[in-house]
């Protein structure tokens, strides 16, 4: 069955299933979801309005066999940022996509009518249903009730209230092997499908398989790829500790950004790290290993206890944790892990909104370290629409410029995550130069600047960061294309079998001879065309830098500011 | 007595009294202003940052007895718009300003302390005291302190709550001859002095005069302007109706922005109208006719009672009456006139603030028409501090990201003012092209396009309008910089011996030659000053743009669309 585009117009609220372009053909994922948007949505459109579109597309090798296969890819032109974007996540709806041979669902248009509307999705085409019952609801709720009517198997694409309210923190929800949420998270996307008054998009389970054009040679290439993600020790802490391993590791390194990013180490560094939160999961009976979408051989995710032992959250990533932790001064794991829930159950990206939060403790609004009071104020006024929680659930500058805080930490208006760019040069390059705003998973230079991962450059030199975080950034692009979780890089970039592996299992699919080059070429050309959408909607090289009190304000313990010259930042598109 | 530049730096809280560049010399009001910001002021800095700077000059005529020259300009980065920021207001200080030979004050740096200050300024120099009394206090009470400490005559310059708040839409209020308030609007220049920690700047009163090069010439000269001006029929109509004689004029044109710019025309307009309202005021015992300024001979001003025959407010606006009246269909003129006295008094410009309060109404934050409900909010709600009210305090764009509307009045992020660009397209090119965002003071093609000054030109049609804002913005940058009222412009566009009286003056009073040409490229050199700072701040000309619901929602009664086509508004820099 070859794949198709199908397509949905909320403005007259038709449906239908197009032939993939030949263009379109080689690609998936960030690579598919960029290139619609670029082909189809003014760059100077008001991202709420109608003219925006969002794209949604597993990636290449999704629905496959192949390891770590299973992200979904959301694009659209950001209501944060205003730029481009694509925010991946795992969960079940990239494999249940792909099987139903949807090459991409691209929504456009707004509906006439004060109504909202779920989808659903079948290998026939897309239902547009009005829908009642679960507006308001949280996605913990949507998932649950839609379990309810379509089985457990079925796949979940939804918004909470945040997207519903067009939050620009809102991230969209996409439902776990085990019912649970995972987020495409950044950039509000969520926003984009709350405009379009689409409360979820629900994808019938089935059994249907993906065509493979050599299995064999699929299969081959398949294994040697999954021996060099477990052989990988990277993917091995990963798996032990989930991404919060680098609680301490960042914390060592001063690059670990504290209460709102006046300092690079956190005294309550060991009450949230990931060694402290592996045990007391263990000692709660929880999960420290877990998968967030099947085929996944790294198992970072895991199931967090509350004190009652029973289920508080997951997916409790690394960044999350500082983000509600360090950034914010709070040191009780607990209440990150609550926060964390609401925020998922909210619909919010736990990155923008707990930076947001760390901006509103600066100027006041609640105290440094108060956990509980960040839990009120998710469930009572961001919950609830109220004004304080549009403005912190609008983002980390939303909360600046209404409070009038001049140390805000974002680029391009999303706020940067977790590892500061003073005390670790290479990521700087990246938040500044990112086609989407600062994000860390665009070209992720700790793996060399921190973790020894692709050799080893000093994180506090600014010798070499630009060429370090473009080639990141290249690699990255490709990746997000394929349907893989960008923690294959590890083995990537240390594992001869590793890239060679996957590019088989490519070619093995869809019966085509990619080489290596092909891959890097088809990452430059993402990010040119990203940065095409960018410049059309006028964004400039003056959007490509970091706030001003970077390089004002040295960060202890290094007392280092951001030196990078702009020259420097700015020849990153030498490509 | 040569005029000075008068520093004060908050940073160590020192003042300074300095010589006057060479290349200032010629140079007051907005073009002083203009170049001392681009010279001095980093463009990409943080407008609430130690980085900007507020530049207060008198224009180069204050403080004679040039008849309506006593217009002050305050100058920045500005918070709202990024932009550079001029915005000029009558009162009494920038004659007082002058006459102690105040060329400019330049403000910079931040405090250290977490304390408010005040400036005391004469011939001598500037003095920073510690202010606690009047931190939080209305400018009302600002006013009458002031005038208690250093009597009736002293001149003051002063933020009320809201730009203590740093909220982007607070103004800078200055004093007027009957100790009420005249603002620098736009651009949240409030703000600045906010973050500077300034609760007010006091002038003291003197009897000193400037010096006049050529007394028996400018004598000459000021009588002929005068005459110009107190012929010509608008200022005329100015003087019987105010500004507010406008409302049903524009009305009339098809171009009165109403329930948030849906359409073009009002129906409660002649409840708001200058007729109206100059009935209700002689009724009332109120005054029809009031100078902002000595030296006036306009007096478009007027003391506006309420019910109870009591002061209610005054310099009561065209402008402020319609983004309160028509664009949110609010028809009683008396709940227009204590938002307006609330505006005055907290410190919030009338049209920014009052525009946040359309788009409020369009998301559901109270009702159209609600005068008392607005009157209330900004009492309890932006007058505390609350998230509500900092959302409206910080303008329409604010209230539209907070929201997520996409119907946004803002060009820049500053609210459109009192003239639809659909149905008068001469003033959406100023709006477009205007270095400080929105503005319709900028390039008033209203003059040409709906009051046959200066020419006709139809305001429906495409053609000429670039021409004509440019030939006007030209001419108001270098009106900007005499300290003249832009009112003048009706009578130097109209009578032939307006402006030739004008320039003799300015030769009088500096013993100069300057020509007609001389006066259009000052004109020039200041615009392309201005738009030097704000390339050098990341601005392009995909920000020349309206928002993109224009040139789709067709509006009443012409059901016409904003058409003039990209290119068109870029040639506007083609000068």
């Amino acid at each position: 069955m070859a794949d198709k585009i199908f397509r949905v117009n909320m403005s007259d609220l038709s449906a239908s299933v197009e032939e993939v372009p030949s263009g379109w053909m080689g690609l998936g994922g960030r690579g598919l979801t960029s290139t619609v948007v670029a082909a189809e949505v003014e760059p100077t459109c008001h991202p709420l309005g109608a003219g925006n579109k969002l794209v949604i597309a597993p990636g290449l090798l999704s629905g496959t066999q192949a390891a770590n296969s299973g992200r979904l890819s959301c694009g659209a032109k950001s209501p944060l940022t205003g730029t481009i974007k694509e925010a991946n996540s795992g969960g079940t709806s990239a494999q249940m996509l792909a099987k139903h041979g949807v090459k991409a669902l691209i929504i456009e248009g707004l509906p006439q009518a004060d109504k909202w509307y779920g989808l659903q999705v079948s290998a026939k085409g897309v239902t547009i249903l009005e829908e009642t019952e679960l507006v308001g609801k949280g996605n913990y709720e949507v998932v649950e009730k839609l379990n309810g009517r379509l089985g457990e198997k079925c796949a979940v694409i939804t918004i909470g209230p945040a997207g519903e309210m067009k939050l620009t923190a809102a991230n969209i929800s996409v439902k776990d092997p085990g019912s649970r949420l995972r987020s495409c998270g950044r950039g509000g996307l969520g926003a984009v499908l709350g405009a379009k008054r689409i409360k979820f998009i629900a994808i019938e389970a089935t059994d249907a398989k993906v065509d493979i054009a050599k299995p064999e040679a699929f299969q081959q290439a398949g294994r040697a790829f999954a021996k060099a993600l477990v052989d990988n020790p990277i993917s091995q802490a990963l798996g032990q500790y989930g991404t919060n391993v680098l609680v301490n590791i960042i914390n060592e390194a001063g690059g670990l950004p504290t209460r709102n990013f006046t300092s690079g180490q956190f005294a309550g560094h060991e009450s949230i790290s990931g060694e402290t939160m592996h045990d007391l999961i263990v000692e709660r009976g929880g999960r420290p290993k877990h998968n967030c979408h099947p085929g996944c051989v790294i198992n970072c995710s895991q199931i967090y206890p509350g004190k009652d032992k029973k289920y508080l959250t997951s997916g409790f990533e690394y960044e999350s944790i500082w983000a509600m932790g360090a950034d914010c001064c709070v040191d009780n794991l607990d209440h990150i892990a609550e926060a964390d829930h609401l925020m998922d159950d909210l619909g919010l990206d736990t990155i923008e909104t707990s930076v947001a939060f760390g901006v509103a403790m600066e100027a006041g609004v609640l105290s440094f370290g108060d956990g509980a009071g960040v839990c009120r104020m998710l469930r009572e006024e961001i919950g609830r629409g109220t004004a304080i929680g549009r403005i912190i659930g609008c983002g980390a500058g939303s909360v600046g410029r209404a409070f009038g805080v001049t140390r805000v930490p974002v680029v391009k208006n999303q706020a940067i995550p977790a590892y500061d760019p003073r005390a670790i040069k290479g990521i700087g390059i990246t938040y500044a130069t990112s086609t989407q705003g600062a994000d860390h998973t665009m070209g992720y230079t700790i793996a060399t600047n921190i973790l020894g991962v692709g050799g080893k450059l000093d994180p506090l030199s600014k010798e070499g960061q630009v060429e370090l975080s473009r080639n990141l950034q290249i690699a990255t692009a490709a990746i997000d294309s394929t349907g893989m979780c960008l923690f294959i890089a590890f083995a990537a970039l240390d594992d001869p079998n590793c890239l060679p592996a996957l590019i088989d299992m490519i070619n093995a699919r869809f019966g085509i001879a990619l080489t290596a080059d092909d891959v890097t070429n088809l990452g430059k050309t993402i990010l040119k065309t990203e940065r095409g959408f960018n410049l059309a909607a006028g964004f400039t090289s003056h959007d490509d830098r970091l706030p001003e009190f970077f390089r004002h304000e040295p960060i202890a313990p290094h007392n280092v500011v951001w030196d990078i010259p702009d020259a420097a930042i700015d020849s990153f598109w030498n490509f």
